[in-house]
C-alpha cells in the first residue's frame, strides 16, 4: 500500500489500509460516473461515499455493475466532512456553497464545477455569481503546469474542458515569449457531445447532433475568460477569440489554435518549448508536425498535442483530450494523485 | 361547410388554383416538418393551416425557411373544417379526439397516430384505450395493398413505420400461401433515432445512443399487433416475435425477417410473388439476393426488400425505408395523392 | 418547355423536346451521382450519356434503381461533343486533359475538379500542375456572385466545397471594404467525410473517423489559394489560414471565419451587406447572430450564414452548406440554370 | 528451445521477474494492437515481441505512444518460438500455416483466426480449407464454459466475435434442455464496423456505413457453423439461422436470439440457470427483463445477458459484448490468465 506523503498543511488521514478515505458528490452524472470507475479501483483510495443531489434513495448504478458495488446516496454535506478528500461533480451554484465549508473543516477538496476558477473577482462575479468567496489555498489544477501548488492545495479547481486542452498547447509558449505580444489568438474547438452534460435537451438530442455540426457561445462561453485568465498570467498579452463546437462524437475535445509566433521563432523552438516543459509530463505527448487526433485519445488521460509552422510566423497548434477525462475526471485524479504523493498515473494507466 | 366528393370517380373540392386544400396539424415534430416540407412544394396542394398544440402565437419554422413562408399556429380544430384534408401527425389520444369530428363534418383525414389502425375493438382497448369509435371509411394505408379502399377512404389510418417495412414484404407472400401455416415469423428491427419522437429524453440523448444498440419493447410494442392483424388478415398463421431495436443513426428503418416457406417454395418462387405484386409500385424497388441497406433509401419514400432462401425452406426477408418517409409523412402524401387522383409520385420524386 | 436563352457566344443546342442534351464524365463518384439524381429529374435537361473511366462496360447503378433508368458507360471523350454541355467530375489532371478541347468543339463545360479554378499561372503551376492552359471564357462560377458571367461562360470552373462556404461569407464583406487591411483571417472549416471522395482509404475507413476528428491538409491545402484569389480580387489585403478537418458525418461543411472588421463597424453593418448581397439569392439563407448548422442545409443547396461581432470589432461569421450540393453538384447544376436561362432552383428545389 | 510446464497444476516458465514471455504475430491490426495494448502493462507477462506480416522493418506503433515502448517487427516464425506463449491475430491461412509447428516446438498458442475452431473436419474443410491438421490439445476457448480444458491446452481457439456473444446466452439453456427440441432459433447479430478490420474497402468506407445498416452474409457466415457447432455439443437440437449485420458504430456486438422453450419454462427459470452457469464468473453480468447496450460493455471485457420470456414459451435473449474484447483480444488474454492460472480480470479489469 501506498504511504500518503505529507502534502502542505492539510495532509489527507489515511483511511483503512492507510488509504486515503474519497467521496464523491455529484456521482450520476458522466463526470461523476467516470470518477467512480476510476476511484473504485484505485489503490490508493478508498471510496467511502457517493451521493447524488437528484437522489433521494441509495441505489446502485447499472452501469457500474460489477465494477463498484457501492450505492449512491442522497447528497448529505455533513457527511461528506468524514472524507479526507471530496470530489465535487456539481452544478457551480452547488459547488460555490459546499466547498468553502468543507476547507474549513479540514476537508481537501477537488471541485470539477467553475466556481472557483476564476481568481479575478470582478470575472467571478460576471460569471459566476454564486461564487461569493474564495477559501484559502485554491489551486488551479491544470496539472502538468502546477504540480507543486496542487500538491499543496486545499481546493483544487480542477480546470475546464476546453481550457485544459487549450492551456496545455499555449501556456509554455506564453510563458517563453514565443507568442507575438498583441496579436490575436483564435482557439477554435470542437467538443463531444458528452461535454453538454447528461440532462436531456434539444441540443443534446441524437437526431439535432448527428450528421450535424454547430458552433455555439460565441463571445460568451466562460470557458474563454478562463482561457485569458492563465495565458495572460503566463505573460501572454492577445486578444483570445474562443469558440466551442458541437460535434457528432460521444468524447473527445479538438482544439485548433491559430497564434503569431515572435519574429524568427519557427517549429523547432516551438518543439524545443514543449517538449522542455513535458519532458516529465506522462499525460502529454507531442506528435510534432503530425497533427493528433481525438481517437488517440478517447478514453485516456493523455493530452496529445501537434503544430505547424509557416515561414511567415503563423502557427497553429492542434490539442486533442477526452473531455471526461484529461478535461474532467481523469484530471481531477492526477490532481488527487499529486496531492496524496503517489505516482501521477496511479488510476488513470 | 366542404362536402367531400366522391373519391376514386371523382376529385376533391379544388382549392385556389384547382388545388386541394390541406391543413396539418401536429407540424412541429419531425413528421410534421416532414410534412410541410412537402407539402408545401406539392403542385396538388394548397398548404392552408400548420397548427401545433405546443404552440401559443403564430410563428414560423427556422428549419424550413425560404422552403415555406407560413406560420404555425395553435391547433384550432374548428379552422381544421375549412381544409379538403387535414393531416393529423398528433399523439395518438389527440388524434383519437380531433378525427372522428372531422370526418362528420366531411373533412377527409390522413392520421399518422395508432389511433385507428386496429380493427379489432379489443387489441383497440389494450393498445389505445382513448380511441372511443372508429369513424366509417377508416382504411388501413398501406398504400402499395390497398389504392383502391385508400382512394374512396374517409380517414386514412397511416401505417406505423415498423409495420410498413414488415408488411410490405410479408402481406405479399402470406397472400400466396408462401409462408409455412403455424411457423413462427421473427421479425428483428432495427431504427433510427428519430423514430423515438422529437421530445428529449434520456432514450434520445446522443451520448447515450452513439456507438450503442439496444433492443426494446420485447413482447410489448403495439406495431406487434399491428404486424399480426395484417399477416392474419393476408391468410398467415403464425406467432410473430417482434423485437424493435434504437440505432445510432437519424433516419431509417431496417427489418430482418425469418419465415418458413411451404414445403417446395424457392427463392424463385418468392420473388415471382413480389414481383407481381409490386410490378406497379413506384415506390417498391426488389433487389432480390442483393440485400437492401438503408442509406439507399433515406431521405426518399422508397421501400426497398431483398430476400435469401435456404434449401430447407428458411427464408430472410430484408425491407429497408425511411421512417419520417414511407414509414410516415411519405406514405402519408403518397396516400393523399391516390386519394386526390393524381400521380402517386407527386411531391415525393 | 423552357426555351434555352441565347447566353454568350455559345448557347446550347436544344435537344428532345427543347432540353439541353447533358452529359456527365466521372459518373460514380459521390459528386457524379449526385449529379444523375439531380439530371434526371431536371425538367430542362435531357441526360444523354454518363461515363465513368473506371467502367469497362456498361451497367446500372443500384442506388439510382428508379431514379435514372440509364447505364454508366467507359469514358469516351468524343461522344462527350455530341452533348450541349457536359459535367466534369473527373480528377483533375483528366479534367485538365478533356475540357479544352470540349471547349473549342463548342461544348460548354462544367468543371467540378480544380484543373481551371486558379487564374494565377504560377500557382496554377503548383497546385495544378496538369493543367496546361486556360480555354477561352473560363468563369469561377461561385454562382451567387458571378451570374451574368456564368450565363456567357464556355468553361464554368466549379468552386471547391470549402471555397464556396468561405467565400459566400468572406466576399460580400470584403467588396464592401469592411474587413480590417493587412489583419489575419482565419478559416476554420470542418467536412463530412463524403468529401474526401468515394475510393476506400485509411483516413475514410469508418473505425478511424467514427468517434474522431482530425485536421488536415495545414498550410498545404490548394483551396487555401483558392479562396485567397477570390478574397484579393474582391479587394481584401489578408494573411488567410486555412485548416480544413475531418468530421464524423457524412455531408456536409461548416465554416468558421474569424475577421477583424474595419474601426467603427458592427453587427448591423454586417447585416446590410449580406442581405444586399444575397436579396435575390434563392439558396443564401442569412440566419444574423443564430448561427447555422450543417443539419439544416445537407441534402439541398442552401447556404445559410450566421455572424456575431463583439465592440472590439471581431467578427465570426458561419457558413454552412452540403458539400457535395452547394459544394459540388448542386451548384454546378444551379450553374447551368444560369447557362440555360431557367430559373436557378430548376432540379435543386 | 522452452519446454512448456504442465499447465493446469503448474505454472509456465517464468520469463524475467516471473513473468511468461509473450509474444504476438498479427500487431497492427485492431486485434493486435488491443492485444498490445492489454498485454503491455499486463503484471504476469513480459511482451517480448510483436510482429506484423505487413511490416518490413521495425517501427513504432503512434497509437500506443507512452503505453508501449516497443517496435513491431516484421513476422519471423523462428522467433516466436522463444516465446512462453504466442497470440496468432493473424488471417486464418497463414495462422494455419504457422500453428502447429509452434505447437510441436513446445510453445503454447492463443489462436484469434478462425482456423482451429471447428472440430469437424468436413465443416472445416468447408470454411478453413487451410487449416491441414488440427494439433494436440486444440481448445475452444469460451473461457467461462472450458476454464479447465483452457488451463491445460496447448492451442487455444479462441471463439469468433458473434459466437461469444450468441453462445454465452445459449450453451447453458441447451446443456440445462430449456430449448424446446427441433425448433428453429433465430440469431440476429449486429456488429460495429472494427469487426470488418482494419483493411479499407467499400463496405468500411465511413460514407457507406454511416446512417445506414446492411445484413450480410445470410446463410453463408462461418461463423454461424461454429455456434451450430457448441449448441449441438451442449446437447441441442436446433436449425440456427445466424444472420449478422453491420452497425453504424465502431466497436460491439448485441446479438438478439429468440428461441422456443421446453413446455413450461418460464422467465425464472432462464434466470436460475444462467445464474448459476455465470455464479463465478467475474466478466459475465446477467440483466434479467432489463435488456442490456453496448454501451454499457464497449471498452470493457464484459459479457451482458438479459432476457425476456412469455407465456406461450417464446424467449427472446440479448448478449452484447465488445467485439475487439470479449469478442476477440480481451477473451485472448482471459484465456491467457487461465493458462497461467492467474486471476482471469488479470490486465483486463
Amino acid at each position: 500500500m501506498h504511504t500518503i506523503v505529507e502534502s502542505g498543511s492539510s495532509a489527507p488521514r489515511p483511511g483503512a489500509a492507510g488509504r486515503a478515505r474519497v467521496a464523491v458528490a455529484g456521482a450520476t452524472g458522466y463526470t461523476g460516473q467516470e470518477l467512480l470507475r476510476i476511484l473504485a479501483r484505485h489503490p490508493a483510495v478508498e471510496l467511502t461515499a457517493a451521493m447524488s443531489s437528484g437522489t433521494t434513495a441509495a441505489r446502485k448504478l447499472p452501469a457500474l455493475a460489477r465494477l463498484w458495488t457501492g450505492e449512491v446516496t442522497p447528497l448529505a454535506p455533513d457527511v461528506l466532512r468524514a472524507a479526507d478528500v471530496v470530489f465535487l461533480a456539481l452544478p457551480d451554484a452547488a459547488a460555490a456553497e459546499i466547498a468553502p465549508a468543507l476547507v474549513d473543516a479540514g476537508v481537501r477538496v477537488v471541485d470539477l464545477s467553475g466556481a472557483f476558477r476564476l481568481a479575478n473577482a470582478e470575472d467571478r462575479a460576471r460569471w459566476y455569481p454564486d461564487t461569493r468567496r474564495l477559501p484559502d489555498g485554491v489551486v488551479y489544477g491544470l496539472t502538468e503546469l502546477e504540480r507543486p501548488r496542487v500538491a499543496a492545495a486545499r481546493l483544487v479547481a480542477n480546470p475546464g474542458c476546453y481550457p485544459t486542452a487549450a492551456l496545455l498547447a499555449l501556456v509554455p509558449l506564453a510563458q517563453a515569449g514565443l507568442l507575438a505580444p498583441d496579436t490575436d489568438i483564435v482557439i477554435d474547438a470542437k467538443s463531444g457531445v458528452s461535454g453538454a452534460g447528461k440532462t436531456p435537451s434539444e441540443r443534446t438530442h441524437f437526431s439535432e447532433c448527428h450528421g450535424s455540426l454547430s458552433a455555439y457561445g460565441v463571445f460568451g462561453h466562460r470557458h474563454g475568460v478562463e482561457i485569458e485568465q492563465a495565458v495572460a498570467a503566463a505573460g501572454g498579452r492577445h486578444a483570445i477569440t474562443f469558440v466551442p463546437h458541437l460535434a457528432p462524437l460521444d468524447r473527445g475535445i479538438l482544439a485548433t489554435i491559430y497564434v503569431r509566433l515572435t519574429r524568427g521563432a519557427d517549429e523547432a523552438q516551438v518543439a524545443r518549448v514543449l517538449e522542455q516543459a513535458y519532458v516529465a509530463a506522462p499525460f502529454v505527448r507531442l506528435t510534432g508536425s503530425s497533427l493528433p487526433e481525438i481517437k488517440h485519445v478517447a478514453h485516456t488521460n493523455f493530452c496529445d498535442i501537434g503544430w505547424r509552422v509557416d515561414p511567415s510566423g503563423r502557427a497553429v497548434l492542434v490539442s486533442v483530450i477526452d473531455n471526461l477525462l484529461k478535461g474532467a475526471s481523469g484530471q481531477a485524479v492526477q490532481n488527487l494523485n499529486v496531492m496524496l504523493g503517489v505516482d501521477e498515473r496511479t488510476g488513470l494507466w
